[in-house]
């Protein structure tokens, strides 16, 4: 039987009609159907995050990652890059640039915490930096940045920001406008509930301007490459650079459709609402979450664990279909889980995933009170 | 988004593995891939029901109730047939029987109960019947007979014993050898797991000697039309009578794969603890079950309301993306709805389904005890 | 490799969209897009065959031989039946009429024929039948008959004019409310593209009028037991008799949606293009039809072979991953082969088959003209 | 209706089921089914390529260009590297090695041609470089190089020999163990027939050992990056740097079993076949092939146009529901048009698309012979 909850960070449970729309035989990056669903795509993509007028957004081969470091052709040798790490992904930036004659600064929280304001605000009044990059969502410990405030913050000392909205875009408010972000970006494979393979970038007219083929960055991840092919299918003209995942954007072209039927804000309170269930769930059967007060996301809930040990508690729910994401912040190492909550997901799976958890940590001997974890999901769905 | 539990009497809700068989493009009856899914359907069906050696099981397109009529190429003009009806589909038999020249006598219950062993042993010893049927699970009421202590009582009696297995076969224990029945019959789309669109039989050999042309009965549900065609395909040769429904057998074909996969003792277990955990639920949060105690089911449950309206619940209740069967059980008229749980559910299903009835039914006024059920759930469930 | 054309008279080669729109996890008989969907498909086919106003179209789980039996529900006991039987499946009628309480006369042309219209003519004005059957395409030698003409010619004697268009519904024209046809029936897996499993009927008012519950027939293929059903889909709401088949419904509105995008003209074009084509090839390689001229069909070519084995030839051929249809006809068993071509049969799958056949015929020693087929076909298509 | 061909260089038409193996709900990255996957195809890579012992396959997600970039990161600062180009797509190396601080020279052809093997021997033998490139196949006009005379004649003087295999693994000989070849590199949607989105490549050993973090190239497509995961997938253990293309990774593993099934050696006979055929059938009606005699690939085959212009024939031919790749090559612009040939092509196709050309051409008024090129075709085929 293949009936299976996935609720890790992506790929998660995915919507059938998201798959089947990519099941094409006969299309080709040339093909008629194949233009317009990339079209689709990039202007769903703009509205989703609310993009300022005149924006321009690009869909690249690969994964987040790959759409992390297209950003760096938008940078020039010895630029000032200030990255403000939560975690992993966090980090992940950093390691990025190092790659790159590029001067890289890194603030770096706790895990389950964020970097404080004050002590960005300190650095960029001090300094310029030609580029800030926030992480809207860390993968790695659920915690959720407020992007607005600390755009907002930043927005006159820095000429680029960049948020990482991979674990947040379609699933997480975002209001690239409105808060003056330059550079928001995802993977086609988290809140947008479609496969992986693909990288999601939506840039200001601002950022537009600064890519040239004399920037940093290699060829294929190069914006300057990709921006040609984007515009041209924007006005729903094929073009070609390298070519696309064709039937990963089918895919992603139907979740843009089910996404704009769902309504966008309605899509962000069933995540929000799902996230409850599930922290109540978590909190219910007695156990503590990852990220702190006021830093929880609508899409991933890292979970400590007293006693038992969390690679034992993912293979062994494995026998009631549920499949959970292993920790992965160094520091928390042996000591936590994930459950991912994002794309498609429903009440219902918050309520069977705790119910899951709880069954199975009772086998492992954990100190948990069973069923509680059920009630709590109840009441809060139920509210 | 098109997520959902389908909880109803089948279709259910389909194991992916299950649908995606059924899309081939360029298989038609006479194809090499088909005959040998029809060989695989035909022999996993004898296997599942296990049928004394030298049966032959049978597929015929159409439905369950197709195949019930089928059995009526089994008599003659005249013929006296004993239908043993514990409700709705159990009345099916003599409405079939009654569009024949064929003595029929009909043994009714209460719903929620079945006809007294004793009532039947009276009627069969005072007369011979050609035919007596019975309905392993009644799919109005959910209620389940021993078939094994039935057919035993009446096998010296009457000629030939068939039962419906229509809600039955794939979830519960069938051991047609040892209990000596004629004819187990049942639906594609039920405990099995495909979707609709054929009946399907397993005869015994006493059984089988007595088709010939010369029985009553139409052309197209005549089983000595399908019968040649049926023992060709056993012997991985193609044939035809009339066109089988391809796709369909590809898919049952798969399930059969994933039943033998499963093991169809494991897979019964499965049934009978998401069964369980379903009326645990149920009586947790102080609803009562129409079938009486001793005569549930692993497949199907009646669900009793007080005051609400089942009709306004199984509408409110795709609100949370659960489906729910009506009751049609006309003595219960208004009072009652079925939760369906065979082929592919779990107990993830289990305890969203009755997580989405307590909610749904507080909001509709029932007096219900909320969170108790999911809480009587997780406790079957973690025994 | 899977890839392979199917020209064989049901199912043949499908569109993909068809069958993907048919993998639907969670949807049952009371689901609200099945119930959509069912109502698309009843009323595309009174549209396709030009009904009068007021008819009711049916779906019969099944197959093209359970709609033609659903048929004796419109019958008394006694009443008189005339059967014109150009073919294997013009026989069918009599065997089906056979089963019950009436009196059939049977008129039968030779292989290839027709039955004239005088003889038809002669008989019914001598005596008043309560029912006449034609077949519109005969399945097994491919023969059209002009039911128009034939129509009109016997309307004013006999009450109930049936035409089996199992393999002409989709791919000849039908104008059932022009001819004054009553009932027009076809097959899923035909001409309307989509998988096997349900005949299809159109009803006229007249005929409707007729259906009750006194008249013959059982029970599962009683027209007056799915009527209300029928209505009620018309009507957006769902009901119940026996379960239908869902899925296949859901291929069958596919196909229905896709026949509408191409208009029901242009894809009897197609058709018509493609036998011509088809037809161009096998006489252009040197070898006969089996239909008299002026009688050919859009969807079937049975084709004569001089010395080859027909039987040999179907079983080569599959290496060329073309599958075609054995013939059927008794009276022409061993001497001949059928292509079928309906559906979604494109001219490039035309010149692909008669450049397979002509290949795998050289190769069995068929005295045929390699490379003259082909080139025929061209021309054809070219023109 | 969707049946249509995919005559196009990648996509190409693509076998059903390697497509159905992608729909995949409920599996992410650690998911068992996910690594068994991987596994394959890391395994089939190395045995389709005749991979030195101990070598190593690598997918990386985005393209055959990404796969391309990502050898850079087996180069230092100041590497001279030699590349040989025949076409667009050999300029392709210059382009990505132009990004970064390598010492780049280019050989070129002239389009349809190759570079002589003498010129690159004299080059070679005067410079030692680190790194030489060669096109097994060049897309951009389907010439082909004898890559085992070329790979043995630099052999001893360069120390790492990469090459683009990227029209040819699947569909043409590859023997890197014996032709010496250090990195063999394709992209999943070429001549293996799966969707696009991700780049392969097997290292040999020797080149494995050079793979360090002091090498140059930036971070996702660094070899150094994934090295690690791939070998633990190998092991059949799950490892994350970046999310792969799960869906499509399942895909290519059903591709791989398919190729498996069907023998290496016989695809490639097919594919000589196929592209035999629509060669056989380009001269046939009159035109020429723009890859000159002794260099005609298996799975790309150029067209001349003496009058029309191909970007018409592209737009008219899709109504013959076959789709054709444009010309991409400057020094030809719009002159000639390409065909693709390869993955799950069949002789079917490719007299069904000289076929549609010859129609197509005609209508545009083109100068050519009609029926001459399907004659030709069937000529070569049934030979």
């Amino acid at each position: 039987m293949t009936r299976k909850l996935l609720m890790h960070v992506g790929p998660t449970t995915i919507d059938l009609d998201v798959l089947l729309a990519g099941v094409k035989e006969s299309s080709g990056f040339t093909s008629e159907d194949f233009v317009y669903a990339s079209k689709n795509v990039l202007y769903s993509m703009e509205e989703i995050v609310k993009a300022p007028p005149n924006s321009q957004s690009l869909i690249i081969p690969g994964s987040g990652t790959a759409a992390m470091e297209s950003c760096v052709s938008l940078l020039n040798k010895d630029d000032k890059v200030l990255v403000i790490s939560n975690g992993v992904f966090g980090n992940r930036w950093t390691s990025i640039f190092s790659r790159y004659p590029l001067k890289v600064e890194t603030l770096e929280s706790r895990p389950g915490e964020v970097v404080p304001l004050e002590e960005i605000a300190q650095k960029v009044e001090k300094n310029r930096y030609k580029m800030i990059t926030f992480t809207h969502v860390e993968t790695s410990t659920g915690v959720r940045l407020n992007i607005g405030d600390y755009a907002k913050a930043v927005r006159d000392f820095v000429d680029i920001i960049v948020v990482d909205g991979v674990s947040s875009i379609g699933g997480e408010l975002v209001d690239m406008s409105g808060w003056g972000v330059d550079v928001y970006l995802t993977a086609s494979q988290k809140a947008l509930g479609a496969p992986p393979g693909a990288g999601l970038l939506v840039i200001s007219p601002r950022a537009l301007e600064v890519i040239n083929h004399e920037n940093l960055g290699g060829y294929f991840l190069n914006l300057s490459n990709w921006l040609p092919v984007m515009k041209s299918l924007k006005e729903n003209v094929g073009g070609y650079f390298s070519t696309l995942p064709v039937h990963l954007i089918f895919s992603l072209s139907k979740a843009m459709e089910l996404i704009r039927h769902e309504g966008v804000e309605k899509r962000i309170k069933r995540h929000e609402l799902v996230a409850r269930a599930i922290r109540g769930g978590v909190e219910g059967m007695g156990l503590e979450i990852v990220a702190k007060k006021g830093l929880y996301s609508n899409t991933v809930t890292g979970v400590l664990l007293k006693k038992a040990d969390p690679v034992r508690l993912l293979e062994e729910i494995q026998s009631e279909n549920v499949e959970l994401a292993p920790g992965v912040h160094p520091a928390l190492k042996g000591k936590y889980f994930r459950i991912g909550h994002m794309g498609w997901v429903t009440p219902n799976d918050a309520i069977a995933t705790i119910g899951a958890i709880e069954r199975t940590l009772r086998r492992l001997g954990e100190d948990i009170r069973i069923g509680e974890g059920v009630m709590a999901v109840q009441e809060i769905l139920g509210a």
